[in-house]
Parts: C-alpha cells; sequence; structure tokens
C-alpha cells in the first residue's frame, strides 16, 4: 500500500479525543465548540431536509451559497468575485486543501511553509510529491523572520501554503508580513494557499486581512474559509474556495473526482447564515475573546507561561515554568489520565525536532466547563 | 498546475445536466431519483440537527452508522464485519474510491479496469500513478471474456477495480465471473475494490453477491457502499467502506486528510435507515424494475435497440435501428435541444476508441416524466 499513507499516525486531534472520551476527561484537545450554533441555521438545513431535493447539486455548490460566498468576499473585504466562475463549495476545508494541493502542486514543485503547521498539510503536499520547504516561528512571538521566509522561496516554489489566523499558535498575521508574502509569491511567481477558516475569528479589534487583497494576489491567491468555524457547526463540512478563474478550474476537477459535491440542505443552510449581521460576527468574536481571557487568566494563575493569542479557538502554554517541559505528548496523556483535563501536544505541529514544552487548549467551550478544566488542573498540580 | 487535472473536462453528468436546465429539458442523463427517499429518514437527520452536536464526529464515523453498516454485511450477506476495525464512514461513494485508490495504489502499480467505466475511476488511478489495465465487455450481452480478463493481470497488479452491479452497462455480474476474478485476485495476489452502490437495485430475482463473500476474498476485497443510491438520496454524500483491518488503516488514513468526517446527522440517519425492514429493500428494487420496464418498452416501441438491464437506475439503448448511430455526444446533445430528452453518451464511458452508438438514460423518475420523456423522443422522431 502506499507509503504517504501506511505507517501515517491517526490525527492527534482524534488520537487525543478518543483518549478523553475514555477517561472522561475535560476535552480541551481537538478544535470544537461544545455548543452549536445558531438556531435558524439549523432550522433553515432541517426544513430543506424535509422540503428537498435531497439530491446531486451542481457540482460546484448550490448557485445561493456560492453567491452568498462571492457577497461575504466584498462584504468584509471589497473583493469583487465572479461567483460562476470563482466561488466553490466543498466538503469542508479539509477537502479544499486536498482538492487544491492536488490540483496545484506537480512532483518536484516545493511548496513554503509555516511550522508549527495544521497536522493535515504535509501529507497532502507529500501525496501530491511537493518537496515542503519549512520555515519556522517561535514562541512566544511567534515572529515570522523574513529573511528565513525569504531563504525557503526559489524558482522551484510553485506555492506557499499560510494558515492565517493561526492553528495552533494563535498568530494573527501583521499587516508587514502579509505584504512580505505577497513580495516573494510575486517575485517568485508562486501561488498562496490560503487556508482562512478562523477569518471572523480575531479578538482585540484585529481585523483579517486576506493575503488575496494585497498587491499582486488578486490572481495568485487560493482563498479557503469553513462554515464550520464561521458558525460553530464543525460537524457540517461545508468549506468553500475563492480562486480567479485558470485556478479554480483544475480546482473543480480535483473536487469533481474527491467528492462530486456536499450535501444541498447543508450548503443553503450555509447560504442564509453568511447573511447575518454585523451584530452575529461581531459577537462571534467577542464571545470567543472572553473565552480565551478566562482560561488564560485560569491558567496563568496556576503557573502556565501563556502564550499571546490573537485568534482562533486555541491558547497555547508553555509548561516550563511548572516544571512539566520535556515531552509534551506524554504531558498531555498523563494531564487526561492523572488531571482529567485534554490537551494537544504543540510538537505535533513540527515535522522534525520541536519543543517539547508547549501544549494546546481550545477554549471554544462553556465557561462552566473552562472553569472545571482550571480546578482540575489546579487540584492535579 | 497538475497535468492530471488541467485540461480534464467537467464530468458528463454535470455537463448534460447544466444543458438540460438550460433546455428545460427532461433530464434522464446524471443518476438520481426524482422523489427523494424515506420521510423517516429524513426526519431523523432534521430531528438530528435540531438535537445536535452538530460537531466534528469520531473520524471513522458515527458507532450507530459503522455498527449498522457491520449488522448490514451480516443480514444481507452473511458477512461476519467488526464495526471497529472493518468499517469507514465517507462522504460518499467518490470519496471512497478517491481514498481506496489513494492508499492503495502506488506509481507504476497496475490497475484491471472494466470498460465501459464510470468517469471517476481512470483520473482517480492516474492520480495515484497507477497503469489502468483496461478490459472490455461488449453489447448487447455485455459477456466477461475471461481470457482477456486473465491476459489483464500480472504480476504488477496490485488490484482491480468492478462495479457490480455496473454503471453505465447494467450489468449483474454472474456468480460464474466473480468467481473467476476472484480466482485471479488470489492468483496474483491483488486486491479488489468493489464499488457496489447498487447493491441493493437488482432486477428479475437476482441477488446481490459482494466479492468479498467468495473464497480467498475476505482479506482482499474492499466494499463500498452508498446511502445516496439505497435510501434515494444522493445529495446526502454518505458512502461506507468495508474492508479487513489491514487494508482499512491506510484508507481511514487517506480519508482523515480527504475529509476528515462527514455530517453527524446524516450519519445518524443512515444507521436508522440501514435498520429498514425487507419490505423496504423489496420495494426499493421492484419500484425501479416496474420504471425499467416502463421506460425500455417505451423507447423499443420508438425502435431503439433496448439492451437489456439487470440492476441500477440505467438502461442503455442502441440508437442504430433508428439510423442515428455515429457520434453518441453529438446526439445526446441533439436530443437535449432538439427533444427536449437528456441522456448521456455511453462513448463518455471509454478510454479509448468507444462505440458510438448507444445512449444511456436514467429511469429512476416518476412515471409521469418517463412517459413524457418517450412522448417527447416520438415526436422527435
Ligand atoms: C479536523 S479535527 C481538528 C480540529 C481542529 O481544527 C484542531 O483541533 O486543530
Ligand atoms: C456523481 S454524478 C453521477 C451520478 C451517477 O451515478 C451517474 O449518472 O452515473
Amino acid at each position: 500500500t502506499n507509503p504517504v499513507y501506511t505507517g501515517l499516525p491517526t490525527t492527534i486531534f482524534e488520537v487525543m479525543s478518543r483518549l478523553a472520551i475514555e477517561h472522561k476527561s475535560i476535552n480541551l484537545g481537538q478544535g470544537f465548540p461544545d455548543v452549536d450554533g445558531p438556531e435558524d441555521v439549523r432550522r433553515f438545513a432541517a426544513d430543506a431536509l424535509m422540503a428537498g431535493p435531497n439530491q446531486y447539486p451542481p457540482m460546484m455548490g448550490v448557485p445561493e451559497l456560492r453567491q452568498a460566498v462571492a457577497e461575504a468576499n466584498r462584504r468584509f473585504y471589497g473583493l469583487d468575485v465572479d461567483w460562476k466562475s470563482e466561488v466553490l463549495v466543498t466538503s469542508g476545508a479539509t477537502e479544499a486543501l486536498s482538492d487544491i494541493i492536488t490540483a496545484v502542486i506537480e512532483p518536484g514543485d516545493e511548496v513554503v511553509l509555516i511550522e508549527p503547521l495544521y497536522d493535515c498539510y504535509l501529507p497532502l503536499v507529500r501525496r501530491a510529491g511537493g518537496i515542503p520547504r519549512l520555515v519556522r516561528i517561535t514562541p512566544p512571538e511567534w515572529r515570522l523572520d523574513l529573511a528565513a521566509l525569504e531563504a525557503a522561496f526559489s524558482p522551484r516554489t510553485k506555492a506557499i501554503l499560510i494558515n492565517n489566523p493561526m492553528n495552533p499558535a494563535a498568530k494573527v498575521f501583521t499587516r508587514e508580513e502579509l505584504e512580505a508574502i505577497a513580495a516573494l509569491c510575486v517575485r517568485f511567481d508562486a501561488y498562496a494557499i490560503c487556508d482562512e477558516v478562523y477569518e471572523h475569528i480575531l479578538f482585540d479589534g484585529r481585523a483579517h486581512i486576506p493575503l488575496m487583497t494585497l498587491p499582486g494576489m488578486r490572481e495568485r491567491a487560493i482563498r479557503i474559509g469553513s462554515a464550520g468555524k464561521t458558525f460553530s457547526l464543525t460537524g457540517w463540512k461545508v468549506g468553500y474556495v475563492t480562486a480567479a478563474p485558470a485556478l479554480l478550474d483544475p480546482i473543480a476537477k480535483a473536487h469533481q473526482f474527491t467528492t462530486f459535491t456536499t450535501p444541498p440542505n447543508l450548503q443553503k443552510a450555509v447560504a442564509f447564515g453568511l447573511g447575518k449581521d454585523d451584530a452575529y460576527y461581531g459577537e462571534l468574536g467577542s464571545s470567543l475573546a472572553a473565552k480565551r481571557d478566562r482560561l488564560a487568566e485560569g491558567l496563568a494563575r496556576l503557573g502556565f507561561g501563556v502564550v499571546p493569542c490573537g485568534g482562533t479557538y486555541f491558547v497555547t502554554a508553555d509548561v516550563t515554568p511548572l516544571g512539566l517541559s520535556g515531552d509534551d505528548a506524554e504531558l498531555c496523556r498523563r494531564m487526561t489520565v492523572e488531571a482529567g483535563v485534554t490537551a494537544v501536544p504543540v510538537s505535533a505541529f513540527y515535522a522534525g525536532e520541536a519543543p517539547r514544552n508547549f501544549v494546546r487548549f481550545c477554549f471554544s467551550k462553556r465557561d462552566e466547563i473552562l472553569d472545571g478544566a482550571v480546578e482540575r488542573l489546579g487540584n492535579w498540580l
């Protein structure tokens, strides 16, 4: 069987969620909210199930959703997008990444990736025969070293894959950093695969800047959004890709032979949801910011070295002040079994040698769950 | 961009469906029912949307559905399947095929395929670097030439991909043919990727025989089923894979990095649906058999050379008796525009030189639609 997949470990999120269930632990590992998103969006989907049709929708997605994605690009970022040639609906952002990497990367192409990175990036690049060129950002600042970034580009660079806001680092790239990335893409004639699933989850007044809005990037950037993160419905697996027509075309071909389509009732409900008013989007960010503060303060009180968090569902913490550094994976296992709190080891987001003193906590949970986790950790420590 | 996808045509089903919409034609092209499946199954899914959680289910699928798939394997085929290690849920049979071919085929591996074939098979094999070895069955008998099949196998054969019942030929493989295939798999140490999405849509007293039930195949066969076809809900995109643990493991890894999961409410509803009584499954087959007869008789009356159909949603017809042979693709375009009836050219299911005198009609439609199509075709002819 294919060596890219044989011997590959099960994803860390699944491993830790299974362990959490087994030990009845408070699961702050895998990134999902414990309260489902808007009732009216779910109601819309339920009504569409009963009204039908529940048959194959168009391969690119239902027109309502493609139009809504184009409109959201305009409303939030001033991007002028043609829904008929520039928007594709996928069965989640993971499928979007799979389609894009399959379509864009040829064997021998180099792909620039930023470590720590989400765990599907490397296997997908390798499956396509791509050669990863890794650049590291380091805590607690998670600053991007622009010289190192430049050194990772070469005439063989086909694309950079960037996650902004970034999981697990909770980093929001600055305009300066994005401009540097854009300039390198232009200079080396590279694409940018932009995983922007947390585009509406930024804190402290930060505004999301799609790389696609920067000079020279309109035709180079492939932008991924996700209903799962935008509507707190991670199980729906509805994602969307925005890209210039010539780029979107081969991506749609990969999609055609990967899932072909996505359930029409969920697509229609997401189209409805994207039209929600500014209050909805504002509340999404502010409620998660309050949760971040609640967990971060609790962890800091216990002595964790909490790393600043500008967006996403996650806060990372240095365990060195607690004398627990050395093996973050074993620490997360022990915390699950002994403390009843599950986190994810940050070393799982690295390809090679990794720092072993950081753990990632997901704070998109009810307040009493976050408080319970802090209390359990306090008792354990 | 990747040459496997650049320049690839949009799937024939999508092309013909778009043309049908444009010309307000009766669409007997793409294979989907025009009446949605069971209301109680849809209600189950709608209730689960409202009750939640709508968050990431386990990567392999919700336990209820994996158990129901194992139970269906036992109930219908006497197969003893361990749901925890031998069942994977996917976002439709297309994703299952993508995962399986990605996981099983390595560059340079040969894959035996039977023409005419479903249109995603070849691109998926090529994407994995596999080398297709094509064997043809020819109408009107669609008999499998066992000597030709044997000649297609070699020590480099990694797998055969077989669709049974077979789209577009509407062929149901005989036990003798399946035994010959199984013997070749054993002799050449090959896997069998078994696309059995029409497993409950066989006619005239035929019983489905999973290749997995044949001697030597329990550990070699990878069996794909689909809720879309079994519950007349093609838009749901819920598929399931049954395979021995050592085979399922790399397939699950491919799935993990393709869609990761499938909406939990749909999975739970499919689990409920799979428990339906024998009357449900009997009625599914008998109602479709009646539709096949209705359309086949109508087409025969008009002079089409209707080819025998043992299962699936499709009947193929030779247009030679009508003097319309020569270019089936152009004929299907003309039929859509001039007659207002859309079919699919059978040549689209061939890799190379193809017969140009067959068209495929989908009969999983309301009786008045089928009658209307025959009437329109009659007027046009
Ligand atoms: C697809 S499971 C992983 C969920 C997630 O985004 C995370 O935990 O990082
Ligand atoms: C995925 S669209 C094709 C549907 C189908 O099974 C067919 O028409 O053959």
